[in-house]
């Protein structure tokens, strides 16, 4: 079926062109016609792909969530806070791709602060993300890492800010935020939780 | 000299219309014609003000930049540590009228990502921001509130970061991070810090 494969070739090819325009101008900057001139296309054949700016939204939401699954788990050397470690280091824009990734995700805040459905998509990946790092802090609680009165869903949300607020400092100001420090300041955050 | 108090009085309608924008659309949504609607007035007139979207967003920054620097200092109850929380605390989105601060501002982080123009702006007033953290910090060292040993640098990025994570987790999820819990998770920082 020649013509089924051409079409998800294309497909793909839209969806690439999408990913390109996103880690090069952000959500800010997605249009159909910055797809179509990326794609080398014309904007109609893209309104054929995406009848609404929404609808282009809503795919470059999940392109953006692709491209972050596609990327290897981190393997930690222990249990618990390297564990917390490990996850913290794996959002963190230690090089270019993971750099393209923050910048996108950066982006999505202004367009999901500005509109329901996506800031309800927005809040649900933080849930994603918490739940991914919680494991960590209750096996820390439990190994005696961290004190035994720890509020999990506290440490959690402190752990998730402190990652993101590095990485927004780490975008804007490259030079003082070199990798070696960026790993060095989750350090001493993991560091302090564990005293 | 009325003509003169016309003028001034109009620009100061159109500055105000500028931040009504950028309060409920950010950065992302900030258009001539937006602005225009918001005054109530053609897009014409706009562009005798702003000849270019770039000297729209460029006095944008100004209006937003005289928001924040209206709102009084927070007057700490002691000095070093006690200092630092006030400062934190003083951006977290404990208020209808922070919150919408702080939306600008992480709206604006899109818009300075693909403009070095305005992404030597944000880098400038990050500087800006840990620049006032810092002497909390020093005193902290000082009055052996931290360790001796504590780079203040790390310290102050680090409670930078800290801050402003927290801040985008509130502004999607401000059932789950309602103000009293915002105070307990820089309270448990600080104390973290303490330690």
């Amino acid at each position: 079926m020649p013509a089924r494969g051409d079409h998800d070739a294309r497909r793909r090819d839209v969806s690439q062109a999408v990913w390109e325009v996103l880690a090069a101008k952000g959500f800010g900057g997605l249009t159909l016609r910055a797809v179509a001139a990326q794609l080398g296309a014309s904007t109609g054949l893209l309104t054929h792909y995406f009848p609404s700016k929404k609808a282009l939204m809503r795919h470059a939401l999940e392109v953006a969530h692709e491209h972050g699954q596609r990327r290897e788990r981190p393997v930690a050397e222990g249990e618990g806070l390297p564990g917390l470690r490990a996850a913290l280091l794996h959002v963190m824009p230690l090089d270019p791709e993971i750099a393209a990734m923050n910048r996108v995700w950066v982006s999505f805040w202004d367009a999901a602060l500005g509109d329901d459905e996506l800031a309800a998509a927005e809040l649900r990946r933080y849930e994603r993300w918490r739940g991914m790092l919680r494991p960590h802090v209750e096996a820390a609680v439990r190994l005696g890492q961290l004190p035994a009165d720890a509020d999990p869903d506290d440490v959690v949300a402190g752990a998730a800010g402190f990652a993101h607020g590095l990485v927004v400092q780490a975008l804007f100001d490259p030079a003082r935020f070199p990798p070696r420090r960026q790993i060095k300041l989750v350090d001493d955050f993991v560091a302090l939780l564990a005293r």
